[in-house]
């Protein structure tokens, strides 16, 4: 095929995963590491490394070797403005980065699609080249997804829906119809540590396992850039706060390894369900 | 006047704050203290002590007494219902008390005030016999509320009436048009600690003192039951995110102290503004 897409890689694992699956499916991989944010691996493909503030050497390298594919992948710490090394490219575009770093993560990233699209490049989503690093439709491990569970899950899902407009965060933990946390900046591992907390002082209380991490992609959530995602430490978590189980939306939330986490939640009685995404 | 009227008293220093300031107005007061939540100052007003669940008891003492308006005043811990010794008016309840259990607070103590006016009582807020326990309007320090921040309080108001719907929390912190961090189980205290710990970590970074807490009761919430409230320790707390103030629901959130959180916010040089609320 030899088809060529550029990775723009941040933080964590998943930029490695996704080149490799891509190169499997015959694709010809450019690696872009986010200076300071992607990990060293990306080294063992061809890459270079640029800084946030650097879209003009970015579109030079990704126009140079004629590629017309560009994807978004691994997480992303919101730039200071100080830390945004700007070259000339970048420059030219001071307001344009000015107004990404203002409102939340969608505004910001909706933006900087727009500023590739705006050269002619196409910005396409991992599932375009990697599926399986989606979350699947239904039980992805042995357990069900309890049915007595099925109101406090439409619950979530509309409120996870209805904050979305505030561009704020995409994960709850519900119990016997009641929001027990609710991620904004903190991010999903602190939010479980938090839900562990409340367990163990007694301001959440309940008898056993109880309750659920819900976690979905913002409703309207460009699903080429930022899709929330779940690893290891997130099954972890909510073993460690004893909920009874993840569900995530199918299709918007990526799993470094979905067979991986399954086995994982498996291991330590955990269902992993994969829902309907509304949206 | 000796208007008489009965305070159900809930934890922290509330009750106590409420009923000197109903005597001082001529109000005869009589307190009903929930055992293993208020606290024992209560004794220093005419008074009994009854169960979450000693409903029956409750009613008994109030009309043997004359007693026609009632007060909720204070904090309510959830109760487990494991924990609610019922007598016999209680038990005659138990599908209404465990309706209660489900569900978020708001549906909780709506029913709690239905029970009481079934029996042909009047729940009474506190602002009936306590104004001064309440918010004010308008800037209560020396700071004037930061005019660039009127943003921030709009968006920050309006999440919280569109969070009320979901019954959970009634404060965020914000930010720069970004929500920082919602409340939920956790509490508003637990939460600025949470703010505090992602400035220090760099998940939230900022310099200076940034963002602000906004507190408000729900949309449509019943303003004789279960009020926010600020303390001493949410003045603190601010501070110890680096925020740079509390903007709080006019006549929507209790205040142990008005003069005295002023003049703590004075020293620390926060704001501590009364905002007119929507609902």
């Amino acid at each position: 095929m030899n088809a060529r897409v550029a990775l723009i890689c941040g933080g964590g694992a998943f930029p490695i995963v996704a080149a490799r699956a891509a190169q499997r499916r015959g694709e010809e991989v450019f690696l872009l590491g986010l200076r300071g944010i992607a990990g060293a691996e990306i080294e063992r493909f061809p890459h270079i490394w640029i800084g946030v503030g650097q879209l003009g050497r970015a579109f030079d390298e990704i126009f140079s070797r004629g590629v017309k594919r560009v994807c978004f992948i691994g997480g992303l710490k919101r730039p200071e403005f100080a830390d945004l090394r700007l070259d000339w490219g970048g420059a030219r575009r001071i307001p344009e980065i000015l107004k990404l770093l203002r409102g939340g993560d969608d505004h910001a990233l909706k933006g900087v699609i727009e500023l590739f699209e705006r050269q002619g490049l196409t910005v396409v989503g991992v599932d375009s080249f990697a599926p399986d690093l989606l979350a699947a439709r239904g039980d992805m491990g042995r357990q069900k997804f309890p049915s007595d569970l099925a109101e406090d899950l439409d619950l979530a899902k509309k409120f996870l829906a209805d904050l979305s407009a505030y561009d704020c965060g995409q994960a709850v933990v519900v119990s016997g119809r009641r929001i027990i946390a609710v991620e904004a900046a903190e991010g999903t591992d602190a939010m479980l540590a938090r839900v562990a907390e409340l367990r163990a002082n007694g301001r959440w209380r309940a008898k056993g396992r109880a309750g659920f991490l819900v976690k979905a992609p913002k409703r309207g959530q460009d699903l080429r850039v930022d899709l929330p995602a779940i690893g290891p430490e997130t099954i972890a978590g909510a073993e460690k706060a004893l909920l009874r189980g993840v569900a995530v939306a199918a299709g918007g939330v990526l799993m470094l390894d979905r067979e991986g986490l399954a086995a994982q939640a498996d291991r330590v009685g955990l269902f992993l369900h994969g829902f309907e995404s509304s949206t």
